[in-house]
């Protein structure tokens, strides 16, 4: 029944995973959601606060953890997760996989997409536990971790959906041999790999979860969703959806465990190196990452650390283009994954429809940008959200004394609505292209480089080095001049970069769409996987072929 | 003009790729070829005896190597190829990969299919050269080296030319935003990791590396291919036909290059761990391939030793069974890595339509089917081929001395045709289930061992556990039992091992068909890839996207 109920939607998604072209399934505009959806979602969230989560149909626990703190308010959430041994996981997950992994995919899909439609129930509860565990406004909260997590999910249910129908399950064989001829019956497989393992990140818990979290279940795999301890809420609530879906239509529920831990007590490492985790997908710091993918006889996919570059060539408007790059830089204050860092302009200045405007000049503009947006009181607060943790505020806060020459000194920002939220407004620094020792990392949070380089040729080697040494998720570059943006594809697309063209208005390069953005390229050391190519699903099974003579 | 030459072609072997029917684009029986193609390639292989293999479009060699020796005469071949800094190879190999990697792949495409053809006209010349190097039987040689190697290139051309035009190469993005839009223009690229290396192995040295060589070529990657130095000349033919369709074409030869080697000199680890050798192709031992494997920032596909099972249960006709299996551990000598070497039978005996046939009386047959093949005068010495090399024959000569009971004494074996030939016939060990130090390894060549099991559920788990931890490429099984058969596939399969049901007759488990059966799994340890599923092609390039505003 939920095959013929969600067939159309797994199909048209396969169809727009293919087409590329622009697709949602689910609104990004929460008045799509009804009227008073909102209220009711703050609502019950708050009486999610100061007790126990007991929503996971998970059974065994030996404890409750949970030390959630809101950017926004400061104080604890107070809601605790129950905690178990990894073993016990481990074990449980296994046992939900038998039958799961034999379950036809067609029946697989109808009911993860089940599973979607209940998630968009709570997706005004998972909104205000994103926004006060993350420090995302609501308005990101909402779209990140409600539609825009659910798209990514189902772009992976239709991505599995496709691949492993992508062999008959069985075919006659026939081999002609002159006077006779030899005649086998042979059945094609897709055997899931294993128990699955998903690492989440305390800035996009939702987001960067589901899509690892699908890909293990559509292609047959049990999957343990760790969360990273301080981002659990909203994605506990993702995951018990999930758990209600499976369990009400006679799965285990166990095909899809929280892993809750504590700072004090994590089980990360515990879980990764359990020899029947096969598959583990990470986002999260590269110094982990690079242990991650270390580690012997798993198969993994992460999305690491990387620097963001823009390349200042050319524009036809610039104040259109100095608006939209100060948005970008300003949206939740840097701590997106595909936020610009180093700015890239030449000394000789930024050619425009109304000449050249030289370098100290398209400085002062971007400064006063930025200066603008944070101080406006309708965009300002809502733009930056929150800072996640105290340590991204401390590296902001210590920025300035970074080295070169500080343009703008970031300061707390107040918000309205929370008076005690952990606002900073970005710091930025002009640097020269001898100070790599400055520009040369990732600097998480709300920093931005501003680096003088000689020309744009010099820009372009600049940034490919860059995303070849230390990785890149996104890049934007800006010119009016043909043969320059075919020379910038080409040199960041060689190191695995895609580049973003002459953005302005209401698109940003720090956004990627489902459907038709590969997330992550896995090309470069910001990570090895990509929302959601081949290679994200078809690393989770393996085909084997079983033949049998006809007599 | 090459592409509408080709395009059928291709397009019939991506629609073979993805039915798994029965499919081949070259015959595998030499008389398809002419009637007096075989005598010419006698002849013209002979001509390139005891001189430089100047076929190559390689030039700037420091040196000439060779040291191959004929297993069927004991001879060196005295034929030596250029050799060249490894360096220079890969210099070469990235500038030829400059214009390749933007090579529409439908050109790419037909440029492959054409260098088939070409090579194609060599099959004669290569099954000589194959016969002289690895001891195949000419048949073997002919077929192994020839069509079916040709016919596993084809495939994988076919399947980077379906994976390659997955998405769209530009589409217009619209997002509705209310009363406007946002239009981006989008373009996808699939970008090459970088330079490829093939590394032969000395039994199957062309059957082994095309695949990954089309790989590689399709994907956009120049490759570089490192023979074994006891195996060079069939696939330098192979390659110096690739090199000239390329020249012919106006493409730079250098995309296919011959990094031959002496085994006093030997570059693999060179080779492989050169920075910008980014793909890595192996077939061999274990202990490389887990070296190839622990290489970072490499992507390798491996082929590695595994132990192959037979699982005797029940039979309609023993005879035809004991037959079947008694060719299949003969042919090559055992020296396939598809062979079987661990035959697993109950101590209760082997049920067929004609009663209980006692453990002792199977043994007995299956030792009596093996000497009469190998003492048959028509069928002994081609079916055994030669051994390649003198290691693998002092193994085979001291497997009596492995333990158990020997049941039968491998012998030297005449072949009338080569009187100097290195020809051995199978050992044959009955060893007990608790003699696993013994049966717990690959013992690569003439050495097969019976294994006497508890039960059917018994032989069942140590076959699936040999998998698990030693790796497996094939396994035969036996049984007139639909719960059994159900049984050993599933257990076989969740260890990622194939398995063949119930052959008899002119069809053996030693036996993997292009487009048809995926040639290991990628699953166990006896290897991370497979012909030619999804991962053997997307893994070699990154999906890149593009966006341009549209305004």
């Amino acid at each position: 029944m939920l095959v013929t109920k969600h067939q159309n939607t797994i199909e048209a998604a396969v169809k727009a995973n293919h087409e590329r072209a622009f697709y949602s399934q689910y609104p990004e505009h929460p008045k799509a959601y009804g009227e008073d959806a909102h209220a009711k979602g703050v609502q019950s969230y708050q009486q999610l606060l100061n007790k126990p989560f007991k929503q996971l149909l998970q059974t065994g626990e030996t404890g409750w953890t949970g030390e959630e703190v809101s950017p926004y308010t400061q104080e604890v959430l107070g809601v605790t997760y129950p905690s178990f041994p990894v073993d016990d996981l481990v074990k449980k997950a296994i046992t939900a996989g038998q039958q799961w992994g034999k379950t036809p995919v067609g029946e697989r899909a109808a009911v993860l997409t089940e599973t979607l439609e209940r998630i968009k129930d709570y997706f005004f509860d998972i909104a205000n536990a994103t926004m006060h565990t993350t420090g995302q406004s609501f308005m990101m909260s909402f779209q990140a971790s409600g539609p825009h997590a659910n798209d990514r999910a189902l772009e992976a249910i239709a991505t599995g959906y496709h691949e492993l129908q992508r062999y008959p399950p069985q075919v006659a064989w026939e081999k002609p041999m002159g006077k006779f001829s030899i005649k086998l019956q042979k059945t094609f497989r897709a055997i899931p790999k294993g128990v699955g393992l998903v690492i989440g990140c305390s800035t996009f818990p939702v987001w960067n979860t589901l899509p690892g979290v699908y890909a293990d279940l559509i292609t047959g795999n049990p999957v343990i969703v760790k969360p990273h301890p301080r981002a659990i809420l909203p994605i506990a609530i993702a995951v018990s959806a999930i758990q209600q879906v499976l369990q009400d239509n006679g799965y285990d529920p166990a095909l899809c465990q929280l892993a809750a831990d504590s700072s004090d007590h994590l089980i990360t490492k515990e879980l990764s190196e359990h020899p029947d985790v096969k598959l583990i997908d990470y986002t999260g710091g590269s110094t982990f990452g690079n242990y991650i993918e270390s580690l012997p006889g798993k198969t993994v996919f992460t999305e690491k650390a990387g620097v963001n570059s823009v390349l200042l060539d050319s524009v036809k408007d610039l104040d259109a283009v100095i608006q939209n790059l100060a948005f970008s830089v300003s949206l939740y204050s840097g701590q997106m994954c595909t936020a610009p860092q180093n700015f890239f302009i030449p000394e000789t200045g930024v050619r425009t429809d109304n000449g050249v405007v030289s370098f100290n000049d398209v400085v002062q503009k971007f400064r006063d940008a930025v200066v603008g947006l944070v101080n406006n009181p309708k965009m300002g607060a809502g733009t930056l959200g929150a800072v996640q943790n105290e340590g991204t505020l401390t590296r902001a806060r210590e920025a300035q004394q970074l080295g070169g020459k500080v343009i703008l000194a970031g300061t707390e920002v107040a918000n309205d609505e929370f008076s005690k939220a952990r606002v900073f407004a970005p710091t930025i620094l002009e640097v020269s292209s001898a100070d790599n020792n400055i520009y040369e990392k990732e600097l998480f949070g709300p920093v931005v480089l501003i680096i003088k380089t000689k020309d744009t040729p010099h820009t372009i080697q600049l940034a490919r080095q860059m995303a070849r040494k230390h990785g890149a998720i996104t890049c934007a570059a800006y010119t009016t001049d043909a043969a320059v943006k075919e020379k910038i594809a080409d040199e960041m697309n060689s190191v695995f970069t895609p580049v973003s063209f002459n953005l302005t208005g209401f698109i940003w390069v720090n956004q990627h769409a489902a459907f038709s953005d590969f997330h992550v390229t896995g090309g470069n050391p910001a990570g090895n996987a990509s929302f959601t190519n081949q290679e994200f699903i078809v690393k989770r099974f393996v085909w084997v072929g079983n033949r049998e003579l006809i007599e």
